[in-house]
């Protein structure tokens, strides 16, 4: 194998494959990029789980594959100068040279590194990479970690007539975004669930630009397509949360607040929360004004937020983390609040326009004293 | 206890005391920031080592004492909104008000805080914060971690009339920076050993302006004078190194090179050396050029930077991270390095002007194969 192309480029390259690169495997093939030179040039990273493939503008003298150490192959690439670098292998052997730098290091047999699975084409989806990458962070942050209930572990892509919508769930809270789409192929509506390990590699390799991004559905994977990128995942297979009936939309109670305001009220209350020290938010919707407090072996803490609406005096409780995290990441400046009673859910929604996000908070039980 | 003060003020203060508060501490006082409303609101920091005490404009309404977990404190104090915060203690459970937001959180008797040692005033020396903040910094990454020689642990002060002049030593390098003072009282000359723990909160108490900082020279301890900010720290005992004698300064080989592409070429060449994988950097100065190689388990690696001077061949090994760390603190663009044999140290010194900076780098035996 014989090629050489731009430091620059070829780093960003190994920075994108390395996200699906093990950084610690009882293979030590998948512990680095495979490196294909043929009609172009291709780098691979495969965790098992998740592949990224990216192809690289480069000259190719001579045809060859090879797999490099992540990690110190990363690291070489970033230290060099910035010019043209040179590869040349025999064997396993390969000579790196950029300017007076050379290297000489080991790779390994690249008949080693597993191949990457084939998406059989079934049904895809277009829209703009910003648009793709806003909708997955504003919604990852409620997948669940518990490996009893795979399925939830990912998020739900919905794809109909009105667009997409991404759903992720874990029992305790739920977060939805909806935004219209670019194109759409195959089938009239279809759905499928993508790992979170996967949605979060997919959001960092979206760029903030309106360039298309492809979504394709396989029978057992799915594949995103962001520029010379692509990155293959398996789908995650059983009965996602019929989440429409697990949503309350006749609520008796609509109030409406700043969410920097609100954010900074339950980050202040949260202060006296720790780990250690678990405690509820005890929440008062009084006539437009939200009265937040929390007690534990630290101290107390008291916070007011104006509202505009009427909470008839509701109280409430929650989990700090749960309700921060979802008014984080609701893109919107202002937000109105649902509720009912104290032991149904609080609903996150946008003060007007479209319905494009909805959140959803379970409430915690509040006790005397807390 | 009662007192307001501006919000921002009062978190630049917790912020600069914390750096002299252990954050784990048999004693609980100790993790404690100890505020003191008499004349004025002063807040102290001490961890038995290194004490920080600085003084906060406040409108003190009622004299007292109090200890406040410095960690919770400064959490608190930081999430408030940017406005008048007001304190009001009653026996150890204070109450913080600040806009809508109200703590009630529980401190620790004044009394088990320990005091402050004094200095009783010997000698003193007067010189710009940001001249003293880059001596300290790039002298300080010299000092010894090995406790088995403590005066080593600090760096030597010596004042004459020259100015000031700060050595750092750890058995394998040297560091030693030269300024001149603004002024200078007490003895003709002297000198004392700061702990490198102190120093390394005086360098970031000191901000990079011409405001003067001063260094008072007690029996046992020293005092640095910040603005508003004072920081204690006991003297280093024992025979410092007479480094003067250590340093050769004699030496046949003069060569002058650019010191970023120094650092580039021996960065790069070390990506092969590892905690793990240790090997020397096998220098070889020609003429009018460095060649930098090495050679470990991973690969080897070659590298080059040009040099003005004849090095006529001298082949020197050198730990790679003391001759980096020697270069990263050299405050020059271009240096001359000073060899005479292989077995034999390497001076670092600026090419032109004051001699107002000196490194020194031991040689390590170069194996063959290496």
């Amino acid at each position: 194998m014989k090629f050489s192309c731009e430091k620059a480029l070829l780093q960003a390259a190994i920075s994108t494959t390395s996200r699906a690169v093990s950084p610690k495997s009882s293979i030590p093939a998948l512990e680095g990029i495979l490196l294909e030179a043929g009609s172009d040039l291709r780098l691979t990273g495969y965790n098992l789980e998740t592949g990224i493939r990216t192809i690289v503008p480069a000259d190719i003298r001579e045809e060859g594959t090879l797999v490099l150490g992540a990690r110190l192959f990363g690291e070489i690439v970033r230290k060099l100068p910035d010019d043209i670098v040179t590869f040349q292998s025999e064997n396993y052997m390969v000579n790196i040279k950029c300017g007076m730098s050379e290297f000489n290091i080991l790779g390994t047999d690249p008949e080693e590194f597993p191949e990457l699975p084939t998406v059989e084409y079934q049904n895809s989806l277009i829209l703009p990479q910003s648009r793709l990458k806003a909708m997955i962070s504003q919604t990852l942050f409620a997948v669940s970690d518990n490996e009893s209930r795979p399925i939830h572990t990912g998020s739900l892509f919905e794809v109909d007539s009105e667009g997409l919508t991404i759903v992720s769930v874990d029992g305790y809270r739920l977060a939805l975004r909806h935004e219209s789409i670019d194109k759409k192929e195959g089938a009239e509506t279809f759905s499928f669930v993508v790992p979170g390990a996967a949605l979060s590699e997919v959001e960092k390799i979206c760029s903030d630009v309106d360039e298309p991004a492809s979504v394709t559905q396989g029978a057992r994977h799915v594949m995103f397509k962001v520029g010379d990128t692509m990155l293959v995942s398996r789908r995650l297979e059983g009965e996602f949360l019929a989440y429409r009936q697990a949503i309350p939309r006749n609520n008796t109670i609509h109030v409406e607040g700043d969410t920097r305001a609100l954010l900074s009220s339950i980050d202040r209350v949260s202060l006296i929360i720790s780990d250690k020290l678990k405690s509820p938010l005890r929440c008062v919707f009084d006539s437009n004004l939200l009265k937040i407090s929390t007690k534990t072996a630290i101290g107390d803490a008291y916070d007011e937020c104006p509202l505009s609406g009427d909470g008839g005096g509701l109280e409430i409780g929650f989990n700090n983390k749960y309700l921060m995290d979802a008014l984080k990441a609701a893109p919107a400046d202002k937000v109105r609040l649902e509720l009912t009673t104290g032991v149904s859910p609080c609903v996150i929604l946008p003060t007007e326009g479209e319905e494009n996000f909805l959140y959803m908070v379970l409430p915690v039980r509040l006790k005397a004293g807390e």
